[in-house]
C-alpha cells in the first residue's frame, strides 16, 4: 500500500512542511522507522531519536524545531492522536475467521445470527443467542443461555458461564472468564465456610472491551454490570455485584471488591484495589497501586494505600522523605531546650 | 416456584410481622426487588432503599423500625445469613452436564467413576482417576496421573498438570491452572538462569474452591498443599511448596511466595502479598494490599507494606497525615528557641 | 533408580563424611525425606528438622556440625545449588507428547518441523512455522503466522495471537496469552474511548520462560520484545511495546506498563508495578510490591510505592514507626518552651 502524504495531511487536518509529493507505505515508531515510513513525535523523551530516525515523514507539533531537511513534516496540534487516526483509518486489522467450523458445537436451541463465525472446538450451549457478524475464536466456551450482540469479537480460550449477556461490538480477549461464581460464603460455628450459590449473572453493555485473563464474577443475586464503553485491561478482577458506569477505564491488575459502584468516566491505573460496598464518584482518577477503603464522593485525583487526595498524598510523601531530618531537628531542639533550662536555672 | 412465607420463617427461625399468608417466588436485592420477591436488610448503607423497595417481604433485625405496612417482615438476628440459607435451600443451581461427550478423550488407562460427566474436548490423560459424580466441563485438560475425588466440579478451560491430586467436592473455576512449574532457577556465573525441574506436585484436599484464572504451582520437590476447606478467589498466585492450612480464605489477586505456610482460619484480603519461607499464625487477618516480609507469630489483624499490627499501622497512618502540621510545629519551635536564646543572651 | 553416593559426590564436587557405600533412590525436602533419600540443608530456618530427618544422606556446608552418625554427609559450599544440579542431572522430567494428534488442526500453509508434537484440539493457523522437536499441548491455539523455534514447550490452553514470534527452547505455561491487544484508546470530546488498532506483535527470544496465565500484549506498532533468557512468573502483565532485556526475572503478579524498558539482569519481586515510558537500569532489584513512577538510572535495590532506594526506604520506614514517639517529643518541647518563655518573662 502506498499512501500519498497529501491524503494523510488532509485526513489529520495537518500542514505539510517539506516535500509534499512523497508517499508512505507504513507507520512506525520513531526509533524503528525505515525509509518510506511515517512516524510521529509527541513526548519530549523521544526527541533524542529525531536526529537519526530514518522515517520519510513525521507528525510534529507546529512549534517543533525542524532541523532536518531530508524529512517531510506534517504539523498537527496533537501528533499522537493524529497518528492514531491514521492507524484506525488505514491499518485496522481484519480478523480472519468465517463460517461455522465443523468442530464447533452449536446446540440445536441456540440462535445464531447472519454471518457469525465460530472457530474450532467452540461450544455454544443450549439457549445461547449470538447476533449477526460476531466472531468467536477457537476453543471458547459459552454455557447455557449466554447472549452476545452484533459485531462482537470473542478471542480464543474464553469462558463465558451461563446466563451472561454481552452487548454489541464487545471485544473479549483470550483467557477472559465472565460469570464465574462470586466469592461468597457463610461461616459456621466451627469456622467452616459454606458456599452461598451465586445465582445472578453478568451484563456487559455495548462497546465494552475486556482484556486477556480478566475475571468478572456473576452476581450473588441480580447482576454484575459493566456499562457502555467501559475498557478493562488484562488480569483485572471484578467481583460479584460490582457496577461500573459508562466510559470508565481500568488498567491491568486492578481489583474491585463486591458490590462496589464505580462512576462514569473514572480512570483506575494499574494494580489499584477497591474494597467492597463503596461508591466512587464520576470522573475520579486513582493513580497506580492506590488502595481505596472508603467511598470517594469528590471527583479528583487520589493516591496511596489507604488512598488520599493526590495533593495530600504527595505532601505527606515529601514530608516522609524528610523524616530523618525532622528527627535530627527534634533531637537538636531537645538539647537546645535542655541547655536553655540549665542557663535559666543558673541565673536564678 | 411459590414458597410460603411461613415455610421461610420456619427455615430461618424467624418471626413474621405482617401478612403471614403470602408466598414469594424469588429472592432479590433490596434495590432490585419486584412484587412477589423476598429481600433482606443488613448493612445500614442500604437502609435508604427501604422506603421504595417493591419487595413483598423482607428479612430484618428485630430492632428494625417497621415503618411500612405494605410489606411483610421476618425478624431474624442475622438477616444476611438467613438470606444465604434461603439461597442455599431453595435456589442451589444444578449444572447441566451429563455423560461423557463423544469429543472428550479418555485414555484407556484412566479410571472414571460412576456418573462422571465430561464435556466437549475434555482431555483425560493416562493414569488419571476421577471419582464418582464429578463433572468436568468443556476444553479442560488433565495431564497424566491426575486424580480427582467424588462430586467435584471443574469448569471449562482448566489446566491440571501431571500428578496433581484433588479431593472430594472440590470446585475449580474456569481458566485455573494447577500444577504449573514453580519459579525455580540456578544462576550461573554469567548471570544466565538455568531451570531447576519442578518434580513435585499439588495436593488439594476436600471442599477446596479455586477461583477463575488462579495459578497454583507444583512443588520443586514434595507437594504444594491446599488443605481441607480452603477458599481461593480469582487470580490468586500460590507458589511452589506453599502450604495453606484448613479453612483459610484468600481474596482476589493475593500472591504467596515459595515455601510459605499459612495457618488455619486465616483471612487474606485482596492483593495481599507474602514473601517466601515464612509462617503465618492460625487466625491471622491480613487486610487488603498488605505486604508481609516476616513470619507472623501472633494472631491478629495486620496492615501495610511492610505489614504491621493494624492498630500500629493505623496510628502511624494518622500521624503521617499530620506530618505537614508537625513540620510547622518543629519550625515554630526552632524560631521560639532561637528567640529564647537571644532573649537570654541579652539578659547576660 | 539407585544412585551411588560416590557418583553424587563426584557430580557436585563434594566430600563424603560417613558411609560412602550407600546409594539413594530419590531426593526430598528435609522435613519430608524417607530412608533411602538424599536431602539438603541450606537455610538456618530449616536446621530444626535435622534432628529428626529420616534421610539417608544430606548435602551440608563444610562447617555444619555433624551431630548424627546415622546419616551420611556430603560437604559442599552451596548445598542448595548442589541439590538443584542433582535434580537437573537425574530427575529432569520428560513430557509425554508425541506425534500430531488427529484432533489437532494444522493449516495446509503451516510449516511443521521434524519431531514436532501437537496435542489434542491444538489449532495451528495459516502461515505458522514450528521448529523441530517442539511440543504444543492440548487445546492451545496459534493464530496466523505465529512462529515457534526448536525444542520449545508450550503447555495446554495457551493463546498466541497472529504474527507473534517465539524463539528456541521457549517454555510457555498453561493459560498464558501472548499477543493480546495493547490497551490503547483515543478519547473523543464526549469522553468516549475509541480503540486504536494494535498492529504490532510480540517477539520472544530464546530460552525465555513464561508463567501460567501471564499476559503479554502486542505492540501498538512495532514489537513488544522479551529478550534472551528472561524468566517471567505467573500472572505477570507486560503491556504493549515493553522491552525486557536479557536475563531479567520477574516474580508473580508484576505489572509493567506500556513502552517501558527493563535493563539486563534485573530482578523484579512479586506484585511490583512500573509506569509506562520509563527505563530501568541494568541490574536493578525491585523488592516486592514496589511501585516505580520514574526511570531508575542507578543500579541498586529499591522499595516502596513510590519506590526509593532500599536504604532510604528502610530509614523512612523506621522513622515512621517512631512517629507516635516524635509527636510526644514535639508536644513536650512545646510545653517546655512555653514554660521557659514564662520563666523568662517573670525574670524581666
Amino acid at each position: 500500500m502506498q499512501i500519498l502524504l497529501k491524503d494523510i495531511a488532509k485526513l489529520v487536518d495537518g500542514k505539510i512542511v517539506g516535500d509534499s509529493d512523497i508517499s508512505i507505505s507504513s507507520l512506525a515508531k520513531i526509533d524503528d522507522a525505515k525509509p518510506g515510513e511515517l512516524t510521529f513525535l509527541y513526548l519530549p523523551a523521544y526527541e533524542k531519536f529525531f536526529t537519526n530516525t530514518k522515517a520519510s515523514a513525521i507528525l510534529v507539533k507546529p512549534e517543533f524545531k525542524k532541523s532536518r531537511n531530508d524529512i517531510t513534516y506534517i504539523e498537527v496540534n496533537e501528533p499522537d492522536k493524529a497518528f492514531s487516526s491514521l492507524i484506525i483509518h488505514y491499518f485496522s486489522p481484519s480478523f480472519y475467521l468465517s463460517g461455522i467450523d465443523n468442530s464447533a458445537f452449536v446446540d440445536s436451541s441456540a440462535e445464531i445470527g447472519a454471518d457469525v463465525a465460530l472457530g474450532k472446538n467452540v461450544v455454544v450451549s443450549a439457549g445461547c443467542k449470538i447476533g449477526s457478524n460476531s466472531k468467536i475464536f477457537h476453543n471458547t466456551v459459552l454455557l447455557e443461555n449466554v447472549e452476545i450482540g452484533n459485531d462482537a469479537l470473542v478471542f480464543q480460550n474464553v469462558s463465558i458461564r451461563e446466563d451472561c449477556k454481552l452487548g454489541n461490538r464487545v471485544i473479549v480477549h483470550p483467557g477472559a472468564v465472565i460469570g464465574s461464581d462470586g466469592f461468597g460464603y457463610k461461616q459456621d460455628k466451627k469456622g467452616v465456610y459454606l458456599k452461598i450459590p451465586q445465582i445472578g449473572n453478568v451484563i456487559i453493555e455495548d462497546d465494552v472491551e475486556i482484556g486477556a485473563n480478566v475475571t468478572i464474577d456473576r452476581a450473588a443475586i441480580g447482576s454484575t454490570i459493566i456499562k457502555k464503553g467501559v475498557k478493562i485491561d488484562n488480569l483485572v478482577q471484578i467481583a460479584h455485584n460490582v457496577i461500573i458506569d459508562e466510559n470508565s477505564v481500568m488498567s491491568a491488575q486492578v481489583g474491585i471488591s463486591g458490590s462496589t459502584k464505580i462512576g462514569k468516566n473514572c480512570i483506575l491505573a494499574g494494580q489499584v484495589g477497591i474494597v467492597g460496598h463503596v461508591e466512587i464518584a464520576d470522573g475520579t482518577v486513582l493513580t497506580a497501586q492506590s488502595g481505596v477503603s472508603k467511598s470517594i464522593k469528590k471527583t479528583g485525583f487520589y493516591f496511596g494505600s489507604p488512598a488520599k487526595e493526590l495533593k495530600t498524598a504527595k505532601l505527606i510523601e515529601a514530608h516522609s522523605r524528610n523524616l530523618p531530618d525532622y528527627y535530627k531537628k527534634i533531637t537538636n531542639l531537645e538539647e537546645e531546650v535542655k541547655r536553655l533550662k540549665e542557663a535559666l536555672n543558673k541565673k536564678s
